[in-house]
């Protein structure tokens, strides 16, 4: 592409200072993507190691880990001693971004409230990630991806009319919180540029879903208000057809109709042009009319067909389609592999993986080269000395004192 | 909260001007967001109207296209006339930003491309979202938020193991798309403060979704590169326990165990402190070996009792918890409304409605005042007189030459 075939300019971010007391998923996705775009990303944990990187040590957290912590300076400091707390506070007063998701008030319990820290560092952007936002009668319910999906709407509408509430299969709202929260601190790192002041900036899971329900919500107000149906891998609103899943005959594909055109020219790559002034088709008013004859027909034709050989022919009929995959033709997509979204490499600790940067694309600048996740406290003692000037002894001390 | 009492600060991107050719959910979720955070943003429509509010008229896009579209200034342009597109190129001239998510090669075929603009206006940040991305083997494949999820994985990984895979009720890849896209153009207009340059960023729906997969690559990468199975409610990388969807005697109940002290509140909170010692229930790993039994226990309770009790008792023993909510819920909660995330407003065209503001909040500022989404066409003359200066004769010449 054109666009790219310089590319020399440095990382847009470079020279942002993050101090990141992120865990699991949330708050860590912020400061990722924080790091890919070129910022210096300290991440603080307790001695143990924060949540994820312990569920690591037992579970299956560990490739989590490794994804969402990449090109992160590792330190340990225990904020429930005096000295962990004023060295955190040292740490603030040179940085540009504070974050952290923990539990409500936790900051305020450990001494380090927002309001102490933008005392201390008045440029400071302090981000705060939770399930239920600061305020309001709810800020202290406690949250995970899981009970979002729930209180916010998302399991009411996934899943098949005569079933259960069912959960998407991935974590999404802890990472639409950890993007909304990448966006609202890089929106007043801008701001700054301008005023020279920092401020609290923050982004509730709850809140960072609600939008994804746009098309059930269509529903909703369409039927006076009602609480729509869960409708399996149809709309969610139920106003376009055909739009499903298809059985294929070793797999399942994926097959949309967005306009007129596309329905012509799914008739066509089925072999039905006869349809073509089909009245029950004529239009997608009467194919929703008539959507259970609409699956049927596309069924009967994707049943007798590999997965890919229906994808291949939908493309080449500009219909939109995709087959449906698993993990590990994702992990090993060459087209993700291709654009650098994802890398190979070999982690100290867990040896040949796929990992992925960031799916925010600057062009003209080279992507930003994978550093593997650190192991816990890896990078404590260099970053107390190049950053608050400590020395060995000092950082001896700070460990027989179980600050570090 | 003290961080919010004197709300007086502008909004952080007021002055920040966004030339919007986006469509349906994608494109037009990142500069709402834009709008909500302070910028000008114009909608460009072809005279047709973008494809969701053509829907709106006949189905149920309209209240998704009010949500996504308040505050914006709505302009039809005929870039398919060479009037039109010098229109345009004239708007993108005073534009700090032009975002587009049109099918592949729309701009290079409308005689628009990034180089173009970006040479009429080198401090442009061009913003592209796609469902592939502008590189690679795959950049010309057709892409719909349904089949980015099939292609992407998560129908995979989402509905009952022995079940067909199934899709997120929600259009999840459509708005991780936007709020990606939201970041990278913020990142590049900070960046653009420092360099005075600006560049082309983009987003792919399908790099964007990546990342949501976390604890399902982490059973994928435990199980030594099998694809994980589908978990029903149960946890994705299933090395949690408890942690599932509970059917509650009116409805269903989202619990989750994230430490050991969850663990024996939830046991308290049941009533059954018997059974803090049993050593099936020790720890996590022994909980999940005996995921059924943790699963038929927490049942046995749930049962019996009504959805708003268990979340009661939950939360008083500070165990994570939810009620699942429906839509009708949902709209109406007391909490998002207090927060003002919602607003009840009166649509000039629907009506009472309810839309969101951002999840973005930015403490110091007060919200932004919703404007309803506007007509085909309603602000066209506005902003052609007020930003190009043209005069009325010349804006009749246009409608009469169809170009608006």
């Amino acid at each position: 592409m054109p666009e790219t075939a310089h590319e020399s300019r440095p990382h847009p971010l470079q020279g942002v200072k993050v101090v990141d007391l992120g865990q699991i998923y949330n708050g860590p996705y912020a400061t990722f993507l924080m790091a890919m775009a070129g910022a210096d990303v300290i991440k603080v944990e307790p001695r143990e190691g924060e949540s994820l990187r312990v569920r690591g040590a037992v579970g299956t957290g560990k490739l989590p880990f490794a994804m969402l912590n990449s090109n992160k300076r590792c330190i340990t400091l225990n904020l429930k001693s005096q000295r962990g707390r004023g060295l955190l506070i040292d740490l603030v007063r040179r940085a540009d971004v504070l974050l952290e998701n923990f539990a409500p008030d936790t900051m305020e319990r450990l001494g380090l409230p927002a309001e102490l820290l933008l005392a201390e560092n008045p440029r400071l952007i302090y981000a705060s990630g939770s399930g239920y936002g600061r305020s309001g009668p709810k800020r202290d319910y406690l949250a995970m991806d899981l009970t979002v999906q729930a209180v916010a709407g998302i399991m009411s509408v996934t899943g098949y009319p005569e079933g259960p509430p069912l959960k998407a299969g991935v974590a999404l709202c802890d990472f639409l919180g950890g993007v909304h929260l990448y966006g609202a601190i890089v929106t007043a790192l801008y701001e700054r540029e301008k005023t020279g002041c920092g401020r609290v900036v923050e982004v509730a899971m709850l809140e960072a879903a609600y939008v994804t329900l746009a098309s059930n919500l269509g529903l909703f107000h369409g039927s006076g208000g009602k609480a729509p149906p869960r409708t399996g891998n149809r709309h969610g609103g139920l106003s376009m057809a055909p739009y499903n899943v298809y059985p294929a005959a070793d797999g399942h594909v994926a097959i949309i109709v967005v306009g007129e055109e596309h329905w012509r020219q799914l008739l066509r790559a089925m072999g039905r042009a006869d349809l073509l002034d089909d009245p029950r088709f004529a239009d997608n008013k009467a194919r929703v009319a008539h959507i259970a004859q609409v699956d049927a027909l596309i069924e009967n034709w994707t049943r007798g067909l590999p997965r890919e050989r229906i994808f291949e022919l939908t493309k080449q009929f500009r219909v939109p389609s995709a087959p449906v995959r698993d993990l590990v033709e994702v992990v090993n997509d060459e087209h993700m592999h291709g654009r650098g979204m994802l890398k190979r490499i070999e982690h100290p600790e867990l040896g040949p993986i796929v990992v992925p940067t960031t799916a925010m694309r600057f062009h003209g600048t080279p992507q930003m080269e994978i550093v593997p996740s650190g192991r816990l406290g890896q990078y404590t003692a260099e970053v107390l000395q190049a950053e608050l000037g400590l020395d060995d002894a000092e950082i001896a001390a700070l460990r027989r004192d179980q600050v570090i």
